[in-house]
């Protein structure tokens, strides 16, 4: 028998959860096993995340929790994707490699992004994969809606992407938890009624940069 | 003529602008002027922050934008409710009342329940809202929708209050940046077709506590 891994992710194949797998597998390329998981999917389509025992480690009864076996005194559990990165990188990215200094004008201008998408990317496009592909009934006012203030937000990163490279950072950027916090969204934009992201290109090439790294291919296959 | 005040609020009365109303005014009681700050209110009906000189402050055309006047070497520009509140405590809470050591297990706490409201009952409330007053259609399965999100939620808040005065912080928590960050949505619950927090009563007693609040009450007449 393996010996358990310093880190438990609850997870599954939803932007949400690969969120989490791609921050994961990025600072596991930098940092090694000490940022090892193991990987418990939860099959939403059965309730599991309802259940007590699941709502005891998350009370919104939603994936991703990521459960971090080491802390002491006891296992901490964190949940809320953007929650669960900001742990993350406090904790592993010692080299400050995907964050910027606490308290500085560059981490505001991250934590602004991070906001940005966490009330809006994730929540609006949520509701335009809703009304475009799972609603039991037809409701053109609600997938026009949603789909309009989707693309409305992916014009937002278009114009911060105009002459960066990510999302925060001075100069072009670097890579960090804000790009990490909504490529699994972006890259799923046919789910919202948009079939191309030609009309954003400084988004697109963003998106395409992303999902080059073989971090966030890794973090994309879990679980 | 006085002197600028050195922060400058655009907001207008919404549950996003008084978050920050409300925290500027709490750290006002404890620091003084400070934290003193002009307010220049944006008629939102007139799609002022849709202008070329608001998308220069906040590419996304939202209220509440704080100015910084006293950064420097030159102004700095947050949006984004929940950063502009991280980033007026740890400008200026040097006390930490109202937030937890950087890094602490607290703070990551803090910022499950800050993602916890930003992602959850922001955007949902907001849908809540608008098709139970403000659609022009009338459309039965998006209030539905929206009004049982909302008090699933507000069922969340419940959980987690019971034994609880706030939402985070040791014992029974202390007030922090997760508290001032959701009562403004959640006061106006029957905005989202939930005419009484009666079947919440923990999160109903939360919500009554915080309103006796000088501070608070202070924050929801601006602007």
């Amino acid at each position: 028998m393996s010996e358990q891994k310093p880190l438990l992710l609850y997870t599954g194949p939803t932007p949400n959860g690969h969120k989490v797998s791609i921050m994961l597998e990025e600072l596991k390329a930098v940092y090694g096993n000490v940022v090892d998981y193991d990987v418990e999917k939860i099959d939403i389509s059965t309730n599991r995340q309802k259940e007590p025992w699941f709502i005891a480690l998350n009370p919104n009864g939603r994936i991703p929790v990521l459960v971090d076996r080491k802390h002491e005194p006891e296992p901490f559990n964190v949940f809320e994707t953007a929650a669960i990165l900001l742990y993350l990188v406090r904790k592993f990215d010692s080299k400050g490699i995907f964050t910027f200094p606490v308290g500085s004008d560059d981490e505001s201008v991250m934590l602004q992004w991070i906001f940005f998408a966490h009330g809006g990317v994730g929540p609006m496009q949520g509701q335009a994969h809703h009304f475009n592909k799972y609603a039991p009934v037809d409701i053109p006012y609600g997938k026009k809606r949603y789909s309009d203030e989707t693309a409305r937000l992916y014009n937002v990163l278009n114009i911060r992407l105009q002459d960066r490279e990510y999302l925060a950072g001075p100069g072009k950027g670097k890579l960090s938890v804000a790009d990490i916090n909504v490529i699994p969204w972006v890259r799923l934009h046919a789910g919202a009624g948009i079939e191309t992201l030609d009309a954003f290109p400084n988004t697109k090439a963003w998106v395409e940069r992303l999902l080059q790294r073989p971090g966030v291919q890794a973090g994309l296959r879990v679980p």
